[in-house]
């Protein structure tokens, strides 16, 4: 079905994963091109036993390829999907530049499959924090319609791209020898810190971060009634995000009826048991496909609510495994 | 008025922090003692340019002591503490023991002095993330009666004593050097993790930590029909507990309003401009005496709620600086 593959941005954090994905989980191809900036054109990489070259992403590149997945900075993406797209390739596209674009849907394989049927060459993958969260909101919403969702997150450095990680370590060791260190992608220090911005200030106060948790939901979920407030702060982790989620449901869903909706969604794993210490944690997700959750609880404050603590790989679900996800999605379509 | 005072636990990580404040701050007395666990006895501590010895915490040191400022585990305040009053000391206690006892003030000066009037020997300190929390509470509850509150923490290792501080450095290095590290304070790693678990399991799927935000902040706000849900999480910063507080008041309070209402109350500072990266953390709150109060905007799902951010160094204002403030309170009091 598609014979002709490529990957953008394929030296990236989530480049990187999308093609050790694409490799493990043996997506059918004939060919692959892995494109990226000119800084890394010439690179040789392996991938299945094979050496491949990283060509310089140019409109040009995308001629004769019929399956990209894409991750890129937003303005790259917006300047270089549609001439993709054009050139009759269907892109995969990590980044926010289509997301709330109406003709393009934005994909969960397993919460919207059926969103998928009506690209038109771009498809676009949520925002690392929303995808996961949305994961656990679905089935609640499902069984008891979700009315009002407040989320604070605990978001990794690796989300920040490989610099991200580089500024943590970097910065962390720094200051453990007491040495001075210049951060490139944060703000402040992150090394034993917390940042309460992600993004740029986008509207009321929140930030381009946290209007994608609100808006991002609203589109996955196709009900424009879910309120949503994030706040979204970074933390000295390396890799996974968490977040404490606040649901509030039309019908009341207990405890025990949530458990057992988490259980029963695929992408989802219950990790909960308080009274022996078991609760997921960024240590424990690292490396996983899953979206995990714990210290699930009714919220004291309001008849309907619920409280769990959620954590997901942010490179992995949050990214690069749900990109790979809906190409395995498209080829099943596609029958 | 107290000639002879006592720090009971002076060699802790906020009994440190005490000793410092009641030299700085100059509390007048007469004579001091620095009281301590067995395996601190003998040692000198430099006290206003005079040597201190440690002696040991025994019922019979309080003897002639009027006032002990004391931080101590929970368990030893239990025992010592009421030993200490039979003698005729007045007891600020830090330990979580009394705090819940009808029979005793638990006091943060600028929220509730009032409530000192009324003790019998015993003024409880909170549990520093209510403290920093109560603080922001206050203004609005008086202005427009606060009716909801649900807070997420992002608390320091420091609050699980010097231990704590140890473990977080000791575990961050030996993860730098890919070294094995055995954690002594926390059940898991929490170099580069989170942990949302503070305090033992409690009620209702909450630990003793939530419950604490819980039950504190109805007890010091003296008012039971508050509700509050709170999610406590440890996070790989060495001081200051930082936290995101939504709160639904039953009159509504605009963003302008309660910027106004914070920025008018003794001990909060407001650090508040998004668009200039301006807000708190814990690096910029450690080793101040104020809470700050940043990221204020109104929440998006409801008619009267508000987000924000606050941070407060949790050795200080959540320990140490609140218990010293008591015995200034006190000794103002006394006339």
């Amino acid at each position: 079905m598609f014979d002709h593959i490529a990957v953008v941005g394929a030296t990236g954090a989530v480049g990187t994963l999308i093609r050790q994905l694409l490799e493990s989980r043996r997506l059918p191809h004939q060919t692959i091109r892995f494109l990226a900036s000119a800084r890394s054109v010439g690179k040789e990489l392996e991938f299945a036993g094979k050496r491949v070259v990283v060509e310089e992403l140019r409109p040009e590149s995308f001629e004769g390829v019929e399956l990209a997945i894409s991750s890129t900075p937003d303005e790259v993406a917006g300047e270089l999907v549609p001439q993709a797209v054009e050139r009759g390739c269907v892109v995969i596209d990590e980044s926010a530049y289509f997301r709330m674009d109406p003709n393009v849907p934005l994909v969960i394989p397993e919460v919207n499959p059926e969103a998928l049927d009506s690209h038109r060459g771009i498809i676009a993958s949520p925002n690392c924090s929303t995808t996961q969260m949305v994961q656990a909101l679905k089935p609640l919403h499902d069984a008891g319609r979700v009315r009002r969702v407040v989320v604070s997150t605990y978001q990794a450095t690796s989300g920040a791209g490989v610099g991200g990680t580089r500024d943590l370590l970097g910065g962390t060791r720094a200051k453990l020898e007491g040495k001075p260190y210049e951060y490139e992608e944060f703000a402040y220090p992150i090394a034993f810190n917390c940042i309460p911005q992600i993004g740029r200030p986008k509207q009321h106060g929140y930030t381009s971060e946290e209007m994608k948790m609100t808006w991002e939901t609203q589109k996955i979920l196709g009900d424009q009634s879910i309120q949503v407030s994030a706040t979204c702060v970074r933390v000295p982790v390396s890799n996974c995000h968490s977040e404490v989620i606040l649901v509030e449901t039309e019908r009341k869903i207990s405890v025990e009826e949530a458990r057992e909706l988490f259980a029963a969604t695929p992408g989802l794993q219950v990790v909960d048991d308080l009274e022996n210490k078991v609760y997921p944690m960024p240590l424990t997700g690292d490396g996983h496909d899953e979206t995990f959750i714990g210290r699930i609880r009714e919220d004291l404050t309001c008849p309907n609510g619920l409280i769990f603590w959620c954590v997901s790989d942010n490179l992995r679900k949050g990214a690069a495994t749900n990109a790979v996800q809906i190409a395995e999605l498209l080829l099943a379509k596609a029958g």
